[in-house]
Order: structure tokens, then sequence, then C-alpha cells
């Protein structure tokens, strides 16, 4: 038995990253054959935990808030920074929905009896250790680690700089909370005091990390993606279209357009870009451009869209070749007018970030060939993009949002945080 | 419409494997939503066209094997290499079974209908484009292509220079006959006249390659892994243990570890490593040793199995560090005696490489936590490791054998090609 090595910030990062990915190995272990009845009694435990220590917590993010007000950081980001009691109790109710959903593992994904007896089966089974890498959101930690522990994984955090108060509080609670139920802290650990060092470290951790996940802007996703060479999911960047058909019930096609766009700005599954069909657009165009204008949205346009909205009351400006490929996040949306589902299909095509595509149309025939031709993870039909979401969904917490296709693709939830193991039982079989 | 760039092999790789991704991509949307018929045909057709131009085939393939032999390829990879009449027709009826199987697009993986009325459903969809990087195995050209075309995908083909008369044949083969169907040649491309700097390029055009699966040795594996940023799958390596519980059947062990380790050789199924319990260890290392000895497969053992194993006729030295993690691909095996199930699956955890394990035991219990507790894409009980196979296991061809947790683990068939798209109808819906 080797001496376990203390983890001071001072441990160079390959070496403190590499120490923490085989404690969490080993303390996953248990945690895959674990009854769920275990799992979810050590959910509802953090969730008490965390809302008892809500002031503790309040106290650190509150400095987190005022490093970050110093350093000038944005409202927005400010303000996903930000925990109060009622954040806290909302996060802690998110958990309680992960342990009232059915445990993933030990499903029975398909089985068979061969020809020559073998008794086979594929069982869902835990990934093992989850990785996860974000920017200054306290929730994300919990949200990570409660689909972590309940699909039976250890999960490693790198919660980023700009939360390391918020987070370390809230680690601490989970690995006390996780004690008292008899589980190992281990199961939960954050590596932010090894900073950018120990995210890199994190990347090359193949074989100890079975998977990771980046959740947070463009920037810091590419970043993962390029550099890891552990297995990774693509997640979030969301340029978003609602396509309004020729045969939209234009009623509709307003509600969504306005939800799409307005409801939260700063969200992956918000949308960024308007498509008309030229039939509709005379009358559709001026009055989503009035309805848009209400809510301050900026419109970038083509012309022919320009000319329809002008009047509106609109903020208008000529759409750049950049514009159809920017996620705003913001008071923004590109427009266009085309003149066959073709010409939008083919746009989306050139646009897309496979993430969520829309299409408002009466025509049964117009959305079988929109769904089957656009390739992205989700595919609305005469709904808001919004609905994209695991909690929509009804996966419980997400961990993200897939955008890549592999393993994932869309809202992952706990089935994906899963692998399976092929189980085979002979007698004695042979292979002639 | 912009002019189709000519390929030629001067044309700098990276520009070369861009516009062959692009014409895959483009090539695969019709495929998308094929019908199963379609499809079906097309591989009956190109079944009976690699048949019919077997002359040409196995006349390239000569052209491979004398360059292979000329530098001194070994034997092993030259059969692995070698084409005639009767490994054509084989190849050809692997296509037949898939064409024979169902068609895993179009699959409603769950669906339901949410509290407010939307109706959501995962269908199963083509990944898009799939790359395969691979040595030495024209087969691989034609399972990889099959699987590929079943599955609604387009596939890039890296087959390395060993095979690449072969392949040359066999690809325009395959064009043509896709030819005759209406379907695009583009479906099925090769960037072999690339050469190395043409699969650096193919490993990083991400965005236009959904999937990259490598299959051969680990030296190539290793590569693609580190390098590349499109998502790939690691496939291949086996150090596969079988472990001689206490309560095991001897016979049915001794069967199982002689089938194991001497059916083929050098296969990633292939039995590396045999465990004894102590138990049993002095009834069962005498006959075990003589039998591999027969088989002229060479012990590699530590201290206590050498003295069990003496007089067996076997050649025997002692094990060292490397030798429990050595995939020997040839006639030897490592052994060793251990005194309890903990210490056999402790064993495997150090040394596994995640592909198979197996246990032979009638204890119920044990065999119930040897399941649990190995890590591995396949765990096989009371049954030889041979057994993991996507052809035994009923998923048809293989694209090889996963051994890392995402997306696919274990054999990789038609679906592992899949990926799925949230298809979500509404009627006006918009989030509140």
């Amino acid at each position: 038995m080797t001496e376990r090595i203390e983890l001071t910030p001072d441990l160079p990062a390959e070496d403190a990253i590499r120490e923490i990915a085989t404690r969490a190995k080993i303390a996953a272990r248990p945690l895959a054959t674990a009854t769920r009845a275990t799992k979810d009694q050590s959910l509802l435990q953090i969730a008490d935990a965390l809302e008892a220590a809500s002031a503790e917590i309040i106290e650190a993010n509150a400095r987190d808030l005022e490093r970050g007000r110093a350093k000038g950081t944005s409202a927005g980001l400010l303000d996903r920074l930000a925990l109060d009691e009622s954040r806290i109790h909302g996060i802690a109710e998110a958990l309680r929905q992960v342990a009232a959903l059915p445990d993933p593992v030990g499903e029975i994904v398909r089985g068979s009896t061969l020809a020559n007896g073998l008794r086979l089966k594929q069982l869902r089974v835990p990934m093992g250790v989850v990785g996860m890498i974000y920017e200054a959101r306290p929730n994300v930690t919990v949200d990570a680690a409660g689909l972590a522990l309940k699909s039976g994984n250890a999960v490693i955090l790198r919660g980023g700089s700009a939360a390391a108060a918020s987070n370390e509080v809230i680690v601490r609670v989970i690995g006390e909370a996780l004690a008292t139920q008899g589980l190992p802290k281990d199961l939960v650990q954050s590596i932010d005091p090894w900073g950018r060092e120990g995210a890199v470290a994190l990347m090359h951790a193949r074989g100890l990390v079975d998977v990771l996940v980046p959740r947070g802007g463009a920037g810091l996703i590419q970043t993962v993606i390029t550099e890891s060479t552990v297995p990774t999911i693509e997640t979030g960047t969301g340029n978003v279209h609602v396509y309004v058909d020729a045969a939209a019930d234009l009623e509709k096609a307003l509600n969504i357009v306005v939800n799409a766009k307005t409801h939260r700005l700063g969200v992956c599954n918000a949308a960024e870009n308007l498509l008309v069909h030229s039939a509709v657009a005379g009358e559709f165009v001026p009055r989503v451009a009035a309805a848009l204008a209400e809510h301050k949205v900026r419109l970038h346009t083509d012309g022919r869209f320009a000319s329809l909205a002008e009047g509106s009351g609109a903020e208008i400006s000529a759409a750049t070749e950049e514009d159809w490929d920017t996620e705003y996040l913001d008071l923004d949306i590109s427009c266009a007018i085309v003149d066959s589902l073709d010409e939008a299909i083919e746009h989306i095509r050139r646009h897309t970030s496979g993430h969520t595509e829309a299409i408002v149309t009466e025509h049964l025939g117009t959305s079988e060939r929109f769904v089957a031709e656009v390739d992205a993870a989700a595919v609305m039909v005469n709904a808001s993009t919004r609905f994209t979401d695991g909690g929509e969904f009804g996966l419980g917490a997400e961990l993200g949002i897939s955008t890549q296709k592999l393993h994932a693709r869309g809202p992952m939830g706990l089935a994906e945080l899963t692998t399976t193991k092929w189980v085979v039982n002979g007698d004695g079989h042979i292979r002639s």
C-alpha cells in the first residue's frame, strides 16, 4: 500500500491530475455496482447539505462576484455566476429530480441466445471517470456531480477561476455529504487549484479519464477539442435557424420566432437566424419585424427582407457574410428571404452548427423533407427551438448539449454518461 | 456551380482531402433517406462485381505481394494481404450477409408525448461521412464500404501502401457497381494517392468527417488517436486474460484456454494471459502446460506456475513485468497463480486493455462478481475469448472492436455507424 500523496497546489499539475484521476477511478469501482437506493440517497443528502450550507456558499460566491466586477466581467456572465437562496434551492431541486429518475445502469440494451447456445447480453454500465471543463457556472458543478453519481461515475471538475471560491465550498459540501453516506469524497473532485495546467493535464489523462465534456464559450470548447487526447464530446454552439415556410400558419410562426429569439438570449437553443419563404414574406415580414422591434431585437437582413421590414420600427442593418455564421447570444437576429424549401435547406446546411433547426409549416410533405434533410441534433416542427433541453425532453438535468454525432447527440442526460459491456455466458463453449 | 477539381496525386493532400470529404458529404445526403431496398441492391451488385473482377483483383494483389516480399514483410502480414478466388468469394459473401441484416436507419430509439403535447422521438440516422485508416487488409476495404453504405454513410478509405494496388482495383470496381445502381462513386473513395499526408489531412478534417476509425497495429492506432481532431474510436489492442477459478470445471477450462490461445494467433481476441487459482493449480497447471506444449506455445510464468509446469514439455521462461502487458499475437502466453478471485480481478485491472476477459467457474456468485467488477468491452463466463467478434455476436461484418467506452464498445456493426436525431412535433408550441 503506497502512502496517499498530499494534493497541494505546489504539486506539479501533471502529478496532481494523475493522482486525482487514479483516486477517482478507484472510488468509482464500488459505485458501479451500488444500488439505486444508495445513489439516490446520496443525491438527496447532497441536496439537503447544499441548502443547509447556503449562507457559506453565498458568502464565497460574493467573493467571486467581487473579483469578477473588479475585472470588468460582463453583466451576463456575472448573472450566470451569481447564487442566492432561491438559486441554491433550484440547484438542490434539480438534484432531487435526478434522484427521481430511473437508474440507467444495469439496463439490458440487447440480448439473445446465439445458435450455439451462448447467452449474449449487452448491459448498460457506468463510464468510470468523467471529466468536465466549464466556466463560471457553479450550478454546473452540482448538475455534473449529480448526473455522474446517479449514473455510477466519478467526476473530475475544472470549474474555472471565475467561480473558484463558490466551487470550492460546493465541492467540499458534496464531499461531506458523500461521507455521511459512506461514499468516498474522491467521487467528486475539483482540479481548480492547478489552474490552466491542471486543465491541460486532464485533457491528456488518456486511460485515466473515460470522457471529457467541455461546456462554455466557443473558445473553451475548441481548445478542449483540439488539445485533448481523452475522448471528448463537443457541446454547445447553436447557430439556430427558424424557417417560416410558404404553408406556415403565420400566427404560430410569429409566436415561435419571438419566443425562440427573445425568451432567453444567452442560451445555445435561442434562434439566431430567420428564413422566410417569399410567398408569405409580404404579409409576415412586417409583422415579425414589428414584434421583434418591440423586444428591441436588431435585424441583420438581406435586401429583400430589409425593404419589407421598413417602417416596422426595427433597427435594420445589411447582413454580412459573417452574420450568417454568428451565434449572437444577444438581441440580434439575421434574416433572409428564400424562394423555396430547397433554398432554405441549402442555407441551413451552409451555416448550421448542428444544434437545433426549426420549420413552421402546415404542409406534411414539406415538414417531412425538412426533418429528413436537415442534419442537426434536434429538428423542430411548429415548435420553438427553446425546447431543445434535457429538462424539457424529460432527461432530468443535462450535462450539456452535444453538437457532434459520436456517442451523444442533443441534450446529454444520464444514459449519455454510460457505456455498455457485452456479457457472454457459455458452458465451456469454444470456437471451431 | 463551381467546377469539379481534378483529383490528381499532385494536388496538395490537404486540398485533395477537403475536396474528397466535401464530395463524400454531398453524396451521403440522398443515401441518408434511401430505402433499404436500394442499399441492399447496391451491396449485392458490389458483391457480384467483385467476384466478376476477381482475376483483375488477384493480379493487382500479386503486385502488392511481390512488393511486400521484396521489402521483407512478415509471413503473417503477407497472409493477411493475400487474395485468391476463395477469399474474394468470402468477401462477397460477407457483403451479402450485411445486405440481409435489418436496416438500422430510421429506428425509433425512444419517443414519447410530453406533458405539453409535444411529440418527441429520437430517430437513428446515418453519421454522414466515416473515415477509415487501416493497413494491408484488402478485405477491410470491402467490409468498411459495405457497412458504411448499408448504414447510409459515405466512407473515405486510407488502406495503406502495402495493399495499394489491390485497394485501387477494389475501390474502382465498387464505384462502377454503385454507378449501375444510380449511386455516386463519391460514396466510396480512397485517399491512398496522397500517402501519409493524406492520412494526416483526414485526421484533421473536423467538420467534414464525422468519425474516424483506425484499425491495425498499436502504433497506427496510437498515431490516429493522438493526432486526430476528428472524433475517433480506438480499436483493437487485446491483452486478453483467462482466469481459471477454484470452482472451475477443469475440462472446460482446458478446452477454453487452448482454444483462446491457439485457435488463431494474430487476432485481438486471442488469449495472451492465463491466471489459475492456487486451489486447482496443482491439478490443472501440469495438464494445461502439456496441452499448450503440444501446440508449441511458450509459457512466460511466475515462479509457482513454473514449478507446477515442470516436466510438461512446455518451453518455460520467467515472466518479466513487461510480459503482463504484452499482446503477443504469437505462440506465447503469460501465466500466473493467484490465491483468490480478488487477486485475479486486481491483476486483470492492472493489465487489461479493456477488450475481452474470461472466467471459468461453476460458482454463480464468483461469476457474477467477475462480470460486475472486470471493466472490459466483453466478459466471458465459461466461453472462449475468441467469441468477441461481430460475426459471432450476430452483428454481421464488423468495422473493428472498440476498446474505448465512448459511442461503441466491443464489435462495431451497423448500429455503431449511426447517430441519432431528435425530432419534435408541435402545434405552435412556445416555451414559457
